[in-house]
């Protein structure tokens, strides 16, 4: 039986150390084929690049993996992955270790949880995994044991279609022991921008501000979660359809 | 009692047909601030604009609405509008009116409805618009007695939290008279890109393919009221938590 085949993406761009941490870990599964941003890439939601073209650009091979980047989205890089690269349909997509949480409602902007929707768009089963840390020198072996264990019970188990998992975990210490399914904190940012002005006294805008939790004593969120030092794991739909209560 | 503050963006930019189409029907319900981005940005799904600074131009006003547009994507517009444009919380957003389909799996890369669904996140009720046609110079006569029927019931109504409503209208002859609820279909793009060589002999690709509707005969889909000449109303969540079945 051939080994199973592993796409993975990101949208902290190829150079990213959270990728490499990843790909170190999946190539013991599996066949790793790595499509990546050519830079950074966060907060791109699902975007897809219409209006000009992409280039795939082949690199060096990671500890095993065949390494690609792409002038563009993460989006585009799995789609460019699936219909240009692989030579067959992959039999998981992982997406991060993103520098970064991805939970409550940044599920949503989410450049890494984009590729890994974008699988599922594709009929292929996918999670992303993010730290709680933007630095980009963070320590990943917090995060090691638990890529292990879900990358291990998907490949088994499969996922069910048009549901991949949003995997977020603390950065703390000690390292985390625990992991729960749970929901995404229900929440909103504030104070979104900060305004300068320019030398001729024109003003500009740049995006800041700090996520308000609504419910900061649910324990069934994984805002509590991730405050408590225990992974979360969201289970997150591709199809937004909202059902009627 | 004050008039109804109505805030409006879309994807195709502040020059597009569709959303003065769009602002001469909303004048009538309220007062009307308009936010869009500087040049198109259709696929644009939820992405934000982290690294770089956004700017707001002020232009004439057009039909009594406040005219603005953004060097950034749809939901920068959005947010921007949210924290730095409108003097009090709009009572209403209104996104569109799109120059193509947002139905079926389209509403996820929409840049249309990802304004509207960042307006679900600052907890505003926000409706999308989109006309299944990309032609510039549409008509969207057909768009606008349900433009009228639905902001009207929305206003007077309002809509769940973290709910919005993606609304596709046929671009057909005789113009639609009905409407009806319904979920998104399920189905996927196929043959995605097209490969060109450059002078030099290297590969570039350009996104293009075409919808694939898994589930054609199913009457509860917006595909199916569309190619029969109904508009389609989705409710669609913010919230991307799949319910564990």
């Amino acid at each position: 039986m051939s080994k199973p085949l592993i796409l993975v993406s990101n949208d902290d761009g190829i150079e990213a150390k959270g990728v490499h941490a990843l790909i170190d870990r999946l190539v013991k599964f599996g066949d790793v084929v790595c499509v990546c941003p050519d830079g950074p890439q966060s907060g791109q939601s699902m975007a897809i690049t219409v209006n000009s073209p992409l280039r795939i650009n082949r690199l060096d091979d990671y500890h095993g993996a065949k390494m690609y980047s792409v002038n563009g989205t993460p989006v585009d890089c799995v789609k460019i992955a699936m219909h240009c690269i692989v030579e067959r349909k992959p039999d998981l997509m992982v997406s991060g270790i993103n520098h970064g949480s991805n939970a409550a409602v940044n599920v949503v902007y989410s450049g890494t949880m984009g590729a890994a929707l974008e699988a599922c768009a594709c009929k292929v089963s996918a999670i992303g995994f993010s730290l709680t840390t933007h630095d980009p020198d963070a320590d990943f072996s917090g995060c090691l044991p638990f890529v292990d264990k879900i990358v291990g019970d998907v490949l088994e188990n499969g996922l069910r279609e048009g549901v991949c998992l949003n995997v977020n975990i603390p950065y703390c210490q000690p390292a985390p022991t625990e992991m729960r399914f749970t929901k995404a904190a229900r929440g909103k940012w504030t104070d979104e921008y900060k305004v300068y002005l320019d030398p001729n006294g024109n003003p500009f805008y740049w995006l800041t501000g700090r996520f308000v939790n609504d419910e900061p004593d649910n324990r069934d969120t994984d805002e509590w979660l991730l405050a408590h030092g225990i992974v979360s794991v969201v289970p997150t739909a591709l199809d937004r359809t909202a059902l009627v209560e």
